[in-house]
């Protein structure tokens, strides 16, 4: 959802509005990367030269890395039961958001990228599909699944794949709202250990959120739903929020969402809700306000800014534009290019640093860099392939 | 199989050979179809805009054939157990030749393809994988899948799909064998209906080539294996040559391939077996010899000149090259261009009419075309086009 930055009004279908025409035909094409001229071409990039080439991945499984463009291709998966902030509108309607991805993968990281689209919600359907298809992608990037399935999905998969596996609402949110949080906590003079965050919405974002604040050392994380603080003493509670309340909330809050600001240095909302004016009010001393919902931020920046020192959204109209564009381009081609097995909290960490980095003087109005911003994708590439080679997850 | 034109001679794998060099990082890439300048490039393209195309998308399903690349895209599936002559080489050396084939798509006809190597021969799990990609895919190639499944994935997949599903290893070469018989015919001033036509392999392109002729009107087609011909007295007949023998054979010959060919008009090779130049000086006076197999043609052609009229190959190096290509990208050309539910046996004889007409004047050494003859796919196209609207299988 933080991929997002709006400006709302939805007309209809009106086959004559510019965003109608751009769409037409659809965004991607497959094409060559070598010429067809004659038939001594036709005889080495068909047949009968390419049956050599197969012959030597069929004596050599792992050429089909160096041969085809395998490695350097991604699956952009979804199910369509979570688009951006429309909820579930099915594998179709996914198919514009999908192609919009893989063409933010090639243009910002160079990343071969296939939507694929599924007419299946079933957590099993989904991650047998996807795992037949191994022999084709170097990476699959999950898009727009639903919690708590997602979380099942990535899990399974991973586990049967050994080229990375990425929800990008999930990993990708998490990686920039801690660059965010790194630059923001710098300029308000903060620490980040002693951060006292609050995350609004305990779904895909708001799950993997705390997960990355939790690693990256933040202490103090507290979790709402819309019912409130995620704690051990609600009954109703599925299991993924039952783990994030045993894994959160140190200081064993409960209460309603107002209640958990109050005091807090940093609101993180992943949760499409609102916030009043009065509990960012409530809030510490130079507070940093993250309303990254889609197309209405949790709380109006400009509202925000009157008690906030540091505020973010996810729109592109408002300074510090928190969007997973950010990170999935640098993650995947980082991950690509050391052909790693998969894409470790230490990788992720290291991408959400680089993200940081990028900014060289951070200040309220620039935490994160601009989406535009050419030097990003690069680096998190290197720091996230450094990361992978540390770990051990790296091929080459 | 036909699909190649080959000098043999496999030297393994050497990177520093141009088929290797050629092949390094793959024959395809997915470029965007669009410049992505600015911010309001990306907010059309991606969030906010695209949310208004999924919206729209949501209410009408149909339109994600206008507004994504779905219309023009399909996907080349492969499961890797007949890789051009190669055999079950597995879907991860099925790729380089699956990358061709999308090269090929886009080359000849504009449409762009996606190798999707699948990592199980279960029938049930191709038919379901393939099936639940159903949003992403205008149209399914299947490609080097091994008979008899091969069968049953291509008829259950469109029983489930309502797009063109088309095992090119049958059809491609079924059509593009009418369509050099047709001159052949013509060139030997024989009629198609009275012709005598043995058809060797009773494999995947043996069963396909022997229904297209008798749907063209070929009486007399008599089918062998390597035991010999077809014929319900066998005992050791699997079902899909069973009901070959049922529907083929009409003077219910038996015995070997050499008994067949005498007095035969025809003899269309697509079984990698060999024949006797004896069994070819037996057949009919102005016999057509088409020996298919590659890299090594089941008759050589200089031998068989010496006894036919006229003599067709795979291979690029002679006359008469019986080629796929001729073929594949125009069937998909004209079925996406109306939407085709199906490709239907009118389609194919219309492909295959098509591929004939393209030659002006048909003559022994030019009975098709050349596979870099521009005007085949277009011919192919629109006369595969007019037959869908005329079969009721157009959606528009």
């Amino acid at each position: 959802m933080s991929a997002s930055s709006v400006e709302p009004a939805c007309t209809g279908h009106d086959p004559s509005r510019p965003v109608f025409l751009m769409h037409r035909g659809g965004k991607l094409e497959v094409v060559p990367r070598l010429a067809l001229r004659d038939r001594a071409d036709l005889s080495l990039a068909y047949s009968p030269g390419v049956a050599e080439v197969s012959l030597a991945i069929a004596a050599e499984p792992a050429l089909v890395d160096t041969y085809t463009g395998r490695a350097n291709t991604v699956a952009v998966v979804s199910d369509g039961t979570a688009v951006l902030g429309l909820g579930d509108v099915g594998p179709r309607a996914a198919m514009p958001v999908m192609e919009g991805k893989a063409l933010l993968f090639k243009h910002f990281a160079g990343v071969d990228a296939v939507p694929i689209c599924l007419d299946t919600t079933d957590v099993e359907e989904i991650v047998d599909t996807v795992a037949r298809m191994a022999p084709t992608f170097g990476g699959v990037n999950l898009e727009d699944i639903s919690a708590p399935r997602c979380f099942e999905v990535e899990r399974r998969l991973q586990e049967r794949l050994d080229v990375p596996v990425f929800h990008d609402d999930q990993h990708g949110t998490a990686i920039v709202t801690l660059a965010g949080l790194v630059n923001a906590a710098q300029v308000v003079g903060k620490d980040l250990a002693g951060l006292r965050v609050v995350v609004s919405g305990a779904g895909a974002a708001g799950v993997a959120v705390a997960a990355i604040l939790r690693r990256a050392g933040v202490l103090d994380v507290v979790v709402c739903d819309s019912r409130g603080v995620v704690e051990p003493g609600r009954a109703d509670l599925p299991d993924h929020k039952r783990r994030l309340a045993a894994t959160t909330n140190p200081r064993a809050l409960a209460g309603s969402l107002a209640d958990a600001l109050v005091g807090a240095d940093v609101y993180v909302g992943v949760s499409g809700g609102t916030v009043p004016e009065e509990a960012v009010a409530a809030m510490a001393e130079d507070a940093i306000v993250f309303a990254l919902a889609n197309p209405d931020p949790e709380v109006a920046p400009e509202v925000a800014a009157r008690h906030a020192a540091v505020v973010g959204t996810g729109r592109s109209d408002y300074p510090n534009q928190i969007n997973n564009v950010l990170a999935f381009p640098g993650v995947f081609r980082g991950a690509l290019d050391v052909r790693a097995r998969r894409v470790t909290e230490g990788m992720k960490l290291a991408a959400a640093r680089a993200i940081a980095d990028v900014v060289e003087h951070p200040s309220a109005g620039e935490v994160v860099p601009s989406v535009f911003d050419e030097r990003v994708a690069p680096a998190v590439a290197a720091a996230v392939a450094a990361a992978a080679r540390r770990e051990g997850v790296a091929r080459r």
